[in-house]
């Protein structure tokens, strides 16, 4: 018994609504792990990230298998498209995230920084991103797309901030290279978390309106 | 004593070479296990990635300490923010070699296929596009990373052809359809290698030029 191309794209969007949540969850416990130095939860991080590697195998594999074996057209094609490179982008994101826990722990073993850095906001405006992208995707809506594109603009400026900040806190007094270097590589982590989720949003105007936004010249019908 | 810049930069480059010499045996002994259904080099192959991913990791942080500490200025700072993304691409390459080697694994755990498809033809262009991209950034070579660039449609294409035979294989015969798609998926990690060899050509002519041919607005300065 073959099932339904309907019920195919179903079973996506179900493995595809849990990685992101695994993803989102990822986020948000390697920045409470970095305000609470709390190495625990940073080790929680990263075992979760095998899990989030494996979703991305399996609904990248479903995704080719639609392609090769329904032939799907118009929409549902470019949905099927659009979720191949989203969970790239979602895996990728975790790893970030794992890389943050790393620094977390290599923060841990030293003691706490004085200078008040403000990780918080730039973690507060990406973990925002990270949600109106896949807010985008679940209510298909181009407008919240765009304003996730836009608003990288506003984390590249907060990063371009604080990298400025943990330099001259670097050039200050040698004992602080090393933290400041972590502090450096979370919020770098952070940008790119940023990067990635805009990455979603342009994917998701793709879905939404078959243009893309990155490569004017157009895919190929294989994907 | 600090290091000085120049000495820094050396290191950088050997260690890129070192990670760019290893992922291209990756993508070569993965080809092999295909080839010779050698299941024991393909589990060479996905041990090798964990070296591969630290020496991103390693390489990455030089980097971002190199900027943040040394302030580096024209060709050196584009030489450093080139070098953070080639690593990400090589770094993905490596992971689709392992998901190559994968595929290697539970295709031997069935009989061979009797139909030829032509693999080699594709893992051969795509080899001499990687192996052209790293040579381009060694010679500095804004001529070969070009080719790099125009390489890509003719992998395109190959892999297009391969698509269609395989979707026809399946349709055919639904015995075929596990391994066919096994195929498949070696021949789109393949297809994603050309991918990154184009990002890493990309890379070397923004470097050499000081021109951005993906992003024509310019990056920020702090990379």
């Amino acid at each position: 018994m073959m099932k339904h191309l309907d019920q195919e794209l179903d079973e996506v969007r179900t493995q595809l609504l849990e990685m992101a949540g695994r993803v989102e969850e990822m986020i948000a416990d390697a920045g409470r792990a970095l305000a609470e130095r709390d190495s625990v939860l940073a080790g929680r991080v990263q075992r979760a990230d095998q899990r989030v590697d494996s979703l991305e195998k399996e609904i990248d594999e479903a995704c080719l298998a639609i392609l090769a074996l329904r032939d799907p057209k118009a929409a549902d094609f470019r949905f099927v498209v659009a979720v191949q490179k989203i969970v790239g982008d979602l895996e990728r994101m975790g790893d970030c995230a794992v890389n943050i826990s790393k620094a977390v722990v290599r923060l841990n073993s030293e003691s706490p920084f004085e200078t008040f850095v403000d990780l918080p906001s730039l973690l507060e405006r990406v973990r925002s991103m990270v949600r109106m992208s896949l807010d985008a995707l679940v209510r298909r809506s181009v407008p919240l797309a765009q304003e996730v594109c836009e608003a990288d603009d506003e984390v590249d400026a907060l990063y371009g901030e604080l990298f400025r900040q943990l330099v001259a806190i670097m050039q200050d007094r040698s004992e602080n290279v090393n933290r400041a270097l972590q502090l450096l590589l979370i919020s770098r982590n952070l940008e790119r978390i940023a990067d990635h989720a805009t990455n979603v949003a342009e994917d998701v105007i793709y879905y939404l309106e078959a243009r893309d936004v990155r490569h004017p010249v157009g895919r190929s019908a294989e994907a």
